[in-house]
């Protein structure tokens, strides 16, 4: 008993790693909007009336715009996941080092995604290897906790 | 104070429960992907003119992958909350057959959203159910914890 | 040790204003799917031919549904991260007084966005003071988070 209570104290070095890592991820998906906000000024494209009028102009679109809210989308469909299937897999009691790894290229891997996609557009297969190490991270640890507690 | 603590342990079948269902959530989420991809490179209908450019053609749309993309929105505007009203729902001391029970409709209506929505289409009423008999579950579980909660 | 593992204790105050909070923005994201199709039926604006068929008419677009679903997403990129953050922020051992103050700010600007969005449009900037304000509020916490855990 006393060992599984300790996963999710603070004094648990797992559970460190799981907040350090969450709150930089929320950092990241927070920055998606000042960078939303940047490309609709520098392209004058704005999605509401009350807010085109700012400008004297009417609501359009721009892909540069577009890809930024992709990019943000993505994350969205991404990290609130990885955040459930990582708690999950912290308290199957796996290994500190291996763990801080997995929390690593996840985080990495998203942050180049936006950086790939949003910031300089740089070909495939950059973007797909980003997107898809940061997939392989989330899809490995939802299947370990689901082995580890149907037991 | 001893039960209290109990709650949030990977001892009590309660929150072992929680942890099964949300990495099975976790990945139905995560299968999304691979299916958009799916429709995407069936109907050569891409986003962006950097993935586009595989198939030689310029970006558009199709109804096909926009129906894959509403589905997986749906997911993102009801997993996340689910899975933060589960959480307070199982700290609130209910019942294990009663919360697995929500836990099973939950899970179950979601994916057969999914199915109904941009697997096999079925006319309506089969979405609406679906998507219907999830967001009662959340709403029951979310009302139940605030009254909890408040006190 | 037996301070942090008090901190996930429905004993804490702090983790129940996380929970009575958290569950009522729950509520809120959710009475975002009545309120979007409230618009679809009122502009007879549906997204899927098996959905318009019931009204006798083809899928289209109107710009009040739109405006429902562009703050619906707002709310999916901004409270799941605020979820994530806050349950960091209340483990740093916070005041109890400030925290909840954080949280009734985050959770009253929220709602006061949907409503100048999606409800009475209201000119700008009504609408960035609450996106702002709950902004804030969510990277106050994840920085204060960070500096904690990085320890």
């Amino acid at each position: 008993m006393a060992q599984a209570l300790e996963i999710l104290s603070t004094e648990n070095e797992l559970f460190r790693v799981y907040l350090f890592y969450g709150c930089i991820l929320v950092l990241k998906v927070v920055a998606m909007a000042p960078l939303t906000a940047i490309q609709r000024f520098k392209h004058k494209a704005f999605a509401n009336p009350e807010d085109a009028v700012v400008a004297k102009i009417k609501p359009k679109t721009h892909e540069n715009v577009e890809r930024v809210r992709r990019a943000h989308l993505n994350d969205l469909e991404n990290i609130p996941v990885f955040l459930v299937a990582s708690l999950a897999y912290i308290l199957t009691n796996p290994s500190i080092w291996f763990t801080t790894m997995l929390f690593r290229i996840f985080t990495i891997s998203r942050i180049l995604h936006t950086l790939v996609y949003a910031v300089v557009v740089i070909p495939q297969p950059a973007r797909f290897l980003a997107f898809f190490a940061a997939q392989i991270v989330t899809t490995y640890m939802a299947i370990q906790s689901l082995i580890y507690f149907a037991k």
